[in-house]
């Protein structure tokens, strides 16, 4: 049962507040109807934190919850728009969920001592830009333990689907993906080093990009690894439209953060509004990448991926061909490997100070067997053994003459809760720092439809055989079906541009 | 007295060979003779074979000699291009020294264990596309033992400077700086981790950019610390003109680097040739930074800026302010640090490997106070003060509010031999990594005008004392004096721009 049939019969909300939240209204709707005054921002804050509320009861979304103070500059901005006529920013009165760092409220990584921190004094780089353009801060979310999960749960509870509560809302970024498929935010940003925005938004049936490294300001929140820079994290939104990426980049990016933060490089957002998108009317070349070479997908993602391929081909947008994988096993290894070079220590340090239990699939992500607590000298090797990889990824992916890459954003829908173990279809592009989307098909799981497969092959991978023989269609009722959209790296706005062309055949029915 | 008049003294060159190589011909002057076929590119790569024969003999700078190679490549070049018409590249017949990967002859570090590894069997990715646009490679040039100082001495031998045989070339491309400037060689291509290019380029009164890192590709020949990445290496040409260097980076870039070397940033060049450079009519502001707070520049440094402001003052093309030091010995001295996070173990086992000593600017590198064999955390650590250094040192960048920065390219002319141990005026942009020009003033150390300071002042630091009270007019007779400017980083091309603008005003006299 979708536990998101909850918000009307609750009966908290009044119908226009259940209007004002429906997810068929994105920001973009949302801050153009501010703009004409249909609402006012304190109206718009109110529905989403009421809404806000009822999510965490049900979804263990939430960390912070502050929406008086949010009431407060909600009504400074009304005050200023009816005073002046002039909307503050692109983003006036945005309600805008959060797991970065807010002034006065307490940050974390996912675990209990970070509430012995003090909050920050002021907002982290991101959340500034998205402050001044006008968005409005009522709530943090919820990350899993030590943000190293493709799950959501910490000490402060587990978040689960809203879709179906049985599976994960993915993670790190579950606690705001739950949030706004559930009606409670429109937009929130988070940080991805191996799926955590990618994961959370497809099993939430949302929209994502994990920009390219080195685009997007960093260091706007915690991290339990402060200092590694072997694989870097990448900060995007998480939203409902497509459109909504699009304005979020354009308002970070527009911010020229290149100008304060000194590890970005100065590329501006090239697209600069939706109507202004050029219709290049160059076709798209758009490998198609049926699975990693290590899991196949289990048969709802076989089928929406079918299913889209089958939809574009009608279209004049795309030569369809067929992407081979090349070495996913071995990069995403790699990563798994890089992510930890202190083998684990810093984690288990921060849990050990407060006594707080390590949590499953910590200890898995933290004893997988290439982690090692490394010298220089080998992390000097394993930087070597990095770059040759990457070197011969984009080799392969020069050989395959595409655009873009449409694959799957992991092996099946929305996992069971504590089944989040293979990693490989979100963190090789983190490996290779490729930007890549998530959006959602329209399609959901239906165990008529993706029935277990009876026909007997030859396992790729000890994952492969888990995943297949564990699949059972009845886990997965309702979960919706996401897809991932990959390009090469910088070419952020190619990802987007081919999304806007597929998005016209959407959603799939 | 100048060694490189031993040039015409020889008798070995013939005129028209002594006026290929005279260095007021730079490459674009070569390069448009051939296509004019004034001039074939047997004649040219003879000339330039022949004279750097002699340099060799003088100034210890080379490492490797294949002009009869060179010849049969440049044969080639002549009869395709009698054939076709067409030339192969914009380099097409220019010869370029190299102390890159060349395929067929090894490469190396400074070491006498390099002799004992295989020769490339390709070219390293700068020397390909060099390669690919026509340039013909005739010998390397002599490096420091581990690239690591700012002269350059080996166990091949001591580079000295054309100019006054008693100093150094500078370091670590004092080789084919010393061979440039002797006329030897009309451009080459080096790497610049702190001062690597700018150094030897100031020494020999030559023209250099070291670009912002990630435009260039990196990973063409050898490190004695691979894999390392705290402080990252950029690549650039030493060469005689400003119109040198855009040629330089319109044909690097032009080949779309990035295509193929996955660290890269996907930004073209954005200055197409030198005569379609916009005069945008806006003023740049530069501001002049005297000294870095740490050392002040010797007599005939100070002298060269002060005469270069004067001429720009003149000028309609700068806004000329001051420019306040920040930091600079914590920038320069954790540089240092991050060079070497392995205490310099591997420095000391590349040397042992053969029963080599470390030579006494290597050993003074890898035994500075703060260099130390770190751990994992440790280095975290270190990579985190580093990206608050750097964020610090933007923020008073910003406050300064300038387009570029002229400065000193460090505390004299270059020095005698033996003594550089001042990295600080270099290194600074390393560590925040903004591209950094050198260019030759015309003017040249004279011991009647650059008299040694009698007031007393308070030392900045023990550098400062040191450096002002070993000052010795005479020591420097005839050394050029060149100049640094800077820009943000990925600002590169505004470097360039700036530059032209201050190259009208020169040579000062």
């Amino acid at each position: 049962m979708r536990s998101s049939h909850v918000w009307s019969a609750s009966g908290l909300l009044t119908p226009e507040e259940l209007e004002i939240t429906a997810p068929i209204s994105d920001a973009t709707t949302i801050l153009e109807r501010i703009k004409r005054k249909e609402l006012t921002a304190v109206q718009v804050v109110t529905a989403f934190g009421k809404r806000a509320a009822i999510a965490h009861q049900l979804l263990s979304c939430l960390t912070d919850f502050f929406l008086e103070e949010a009431l407060i500059r909600a009504k400074q901005l009304d005050d200023s728009y009816l005073k002046t006529g002039e909307l503050v920013g692109p983003l006036h009165g945005l309600p805008i969920s959060d797991h970065m760092d807010v002034a006065g409220h307490k940050s974390g990584s996912g675990f209990s001592g970070d509430i012995l921190d003090p909050a920050p004094s002021k907002h982290g780089s991101i959340a500034q830009v998205l402050y001044d353009a006008g968005a409005v801060f009522y709530c943090k979310t919820n990350l899993p333990q030590a943000i190293m999960h493709l799950e959501t749960y910490s000490f402060w509870g587990q978040v689960v689907n809203p879709y179906n509560t049985l599976l994960t809302a993915g993670g790190s970024s579950g606690g705001c993906s739950a949030l706004i498929s559930f009606g409670g935010s429109p937009m929130s940003t988070g940080s991805d080093i191996g799926g955590s925005l990618r994961s959370p938004a497809a099993a939430c049936g949302l929209w994502t990009l994990k920009p390219t490294t080195l685009r997007v300001p960093q260091g706007s929140g915690s991290s339990p690894v402060s200092g590694a820079d072997s694989i870097v994290a990448t900060f995007g939104p998480i939203c409902r439209s497509l459109r909504d990426i699009n304005l979020w980049f354009s308002v970070v990016l527009g911010s020229k953060p290149w100008l304060h933060e000194p590890e970005l490089v100065s590329i501006p957002w090239r697209i600069s509004t939706p109507t202004s998108w050029s219709g290049s009317n160059q076709t798209i070349r758009l490998g198609v990448m049926w699975h990693d070479g290590v899991v196949l997908p289990q048969p709802p993602i076989r089928r929406a991926l079918k299913k889209l391929v089958d939809a574009l081909a009608t279209t004049q947008a795309f030569e369809i061909v067929e992407y081979s994988p090349f070495k996913h096993l071995e990069a995403s290894e790699l990563a798994h490997e890089l992510y930890f070079v202190d083998g684990g220590a810093h984690i288990r340090a921060r849990a050990a100070a407060t006594g707080e239990p390590i949590l499953p699939l910590t200890e898995w992500a933290i004893t997988l067997p290439a982690v090692k607590n490394h010298t220089i000298d080998e992390l000097w090797h394993l930087n070597l053994r990095r770059e040759a990889l990457r070197r011969e990824f984009l080799q392969h992916y020069n050989s395959q003459e595409v655009d873009v890459v449409l694959c799957p954003v992991g092996p099946g829908p929305a996992p069971p809760l504590g089944t989040a173990k293979y990693w490989g279809y979100t963190n090789v592009w983190n490996f290779v720092d490729y930007p890549a989307a998530v959006f959602p098909t329209g399609l959901h799981a239906d165990q008529l439809l993706d029935v277990k497969d009876t026909t007997i092959r030859t396992w790729m991978s000890n994952a492969d055989m888990a995943i297949s023989t564990s699949y059972d269609p009845k886990d997965f009722a309702g979960a919706p079906l996401s897809l991932q959209l990959v390009s090469r790296r910088f070419a952020d706005e190619t990802v987007v541009q081919a999304l806007r062309e597929i998005a016209k055949v959407l959603p799939l029915e």
